[in-house]
């Protein structure tokens, strides 16, 4: 299941970037598992990834191949996530670059690795350096939708999105895969997501626009609260355009930085609307809070609670389990009897009770879409915050009590 | 369904407790939903209630009463919360105490009101009123099992917990009836419970004990997270039995203490056995933490986690669910390197990395079992903290999705 259309976006490939894909058999038969980024010379790159304490071995050493050079090579394999696998798994994730580095004739430093799938099993390197050539060989500029579908686990669709944007005359391009479909509740960095762009951009400033659109973007998402042990972004950059961006304070800065939140975004609710079991992509908007904070923590509380996400999947308008969540959101001086809720434009609580004008089939109407929003008005502030997620259906407990993820 | 068989204890009656019911068929037909519970003249009294911001109007109400008198009677209903009612609510509240303590011939203020059901409904108080003198007629020390029977909602069995004591040569019991099943996870009480005892416990000691075993009980369980609007627990001693409890200093306490909190667990575990679509009893032990909060959190996390839930319905010991948990319950500077687990007896994780001597066999021969244990050790620390908790199951999505609460 999965809300709305299976849409294919118009792809701009990115001058600079070749991607290659084979078939490891490392869990899936007759499918990809293995995807090859590779990316020009002088090119750079940004990442954000898991803030979860068990890190997987391959985001540990990206992570330290990030500060000392600028990559040229990503390796991606699902099926595994070489997590919790220990010095055997960090060993076969090493081995697993030297062989690039070899084959390629550059420095390990320049090969990031990323894994998805199956924790606490150790990676079967030989399977994944067999495949390397085959990757190898079919790099190509073109290849986004093979690669989006190599790096894919649960997901029923591949994501991709792409923007266009001129700047001082030129055209750039931004372009971005992305996979996750469980263990979805990302902190700082989410899943696996490859976004490129052709302009030139410095790594400070990348660094800084990658972590200000995964914020706005695969960090307002939830499917199911888990946060997984391999969450990684990367952006890169590879310079062939002739437009440069070295300060954020710059105007070109801002028109990149929007198409670039628009290209996350869109890929964040691609991730959403192909959750486990999803049957509803819903928007969460909590407004006027105090901070920040409390909106995000009444939003999650909303979208984490099962007795909500069940009323979603029922398409039951069943506000009281709305109000509960907020109840217990655990925030310092709440005043119930200053609360409204909207669904959509269906006011249904106003001052902390039934609204004098909702009725049942005013919400119901709402809640038999596939798509809507649930608005909060705390009437305590000005900051807003919004959050995307989705229902908890029978097909979500059947996928996790069957796959072994 | 439900965990492990239905047993209905032994009861001590309590005297100068008494129960009566009746059907007030304020939601339910052709069953008791009306509780009255009458206790003896200079009984005393204390509670602990939710901390939801959206409390229900019975739970202010109550609050008041309770600081200003000792009560006489405490009425309860099931089927309709009284939440989010605003001041009708309040109103229908005032409108049942008003009936009752005219009858009774007693001040309104030594009546304690009580609801469960559906949220953000009007109460029918003109039914609730129109059954009091039936609740009144059959008024009975010996009525525990129907009185448990008449405060259920989406419970499957009713839920009773009654010992024995003897202090200074004199028995005293003490005696006690819960319901829940959905929407549990308590924040300083739960749900609804009335224990009672037939020892005279002053005021004070008896808030300081309720709050105490409500902390070690009710608090220690989460069947889906989400904290009702209506929880409450009350503790009540009657004064009956020529043993006075007037410190809590005293052996005397210690021993009414300890049987107190065991009357309070069995009830609190009964409610987890009986959480909706519950097909497992899981205990969850975090030993050696650096505090108490921590481990509290880690075991939540892992408690909450719906992958780690489904791989319980599955009898699925799939570890990896448990150490991504622990991994993003946002514990300052753990060290995954450090941290073991065990199911039962079996070792899974042993320095973070699946342990040497660990089959796929002996972990599934835990998870196979309707009731286990999952602990985690953290090695950094000496505290430890326990809670109880269930799978995340079909039935519990049917339940939810078609029963409106």
């Amino acid at each position: 299941m999965a809300v709305g259309e299976a849409i294919w976006p118009t792809i701009y490939p990115i001058e600079g970037v070749k991607l290659g894909v084979a078939q490891a058999g490392i869990r899936y038969k007759n499918r990809n598992d293995v995807l090859l980024i590779e990316l020009a010379e002088n090119s750079t790159a940004a990442a954000v990834f898991t803030q979860n304490a068990f890190c997987a071995a391959p985001v540990s050493v990206a992570k330290a191949n990030l500060q000392s050079a600028n990559p040229r090579y990503l390796v991606i394999n699902s099926g595994n996530a070489n997590a919790c696998t220990g010095d055997l798994g960090e060993r076969a994730c090493l081995q697993t670059l030297q062989a690039l580095s070899q084959t390629c004739g550059i420095p390990q430093a320049q090969v990031l690795p990323f894994s998805t799938g199956v924790i606490g099993e150790q990676l079967p390197t030989e399977k994944l350096v067999a495949a390397l050539p085959q990757a190898l060989a079919n790099l190509d500029t073109e290849n986004w939708r093979i690669a989006a579908e190599s790096i894919m686990t649960t997901d029923t669709r591949p994501k991709a999105a792409s923007r266009q944007v001129k700047l001082n005359g030129e055209t750039i391009a931004i372009t971005g895969i992305a996979k996750g479909a469980g263990m979805i509740r990302p902190n700082m960095a989410t899943m696996l997501a490859y976004i490129a762009t052709d302009a030139s951009v410095s790594k400070t400033v990348l660094q800084h626009a990658c972590a200000s659109a995964a914020n706005a973007s695969f960090n307002r998402i939830t499917i199911d609260g888990d946060t997984s042990t391999n969450d990684s972004c990367v952006l890169m950059a590879t310079g062939k355009r002739q437009v440069h961006i070295d300060s954020t304070e710059s105007a070109e800065y801002r028109e990149f930085y929007s198409a670039l939140e628009q290209v996350f975004q869109s890929l964040a609710q691609q991730i959403v609307r192909d959750g486990e079991g999803a049957s509803k992509f819903v928007t969460i908007e909590v407004k006027n809070g105090r901070n920040k904070e409390e909106c995000l923590k009444i939003a999650y509380a909303i979208a984490h609670s099962p007795l909500v996400k069940t009323a979603l999947f029922a398409s039951d308008p069943n506000w009281g389990r709305i109000v509960a969540a907020i109840g217990y959101a655990d925030i310092d001086g709440l005043d119930a009897s200053k609360i409204d809720v909207y669904l959509d434009d269906v006011q249904v609580v106003e001052n902390g009770q039934r609204a004098a004008g909702y009725t049942e089939e005013a919400g119901q109407s709402v809640f038999s879409n596939a798509e809507f929003s649930i608005i909060v008005d705390l009437h305590r502030g000005s900051e807003s915050e919004l959050i995307w997620t989705t229902d908890l259906s029978h097909e979500y407990v059947t996928i996790n009590a069957e796959y072994r993820s």
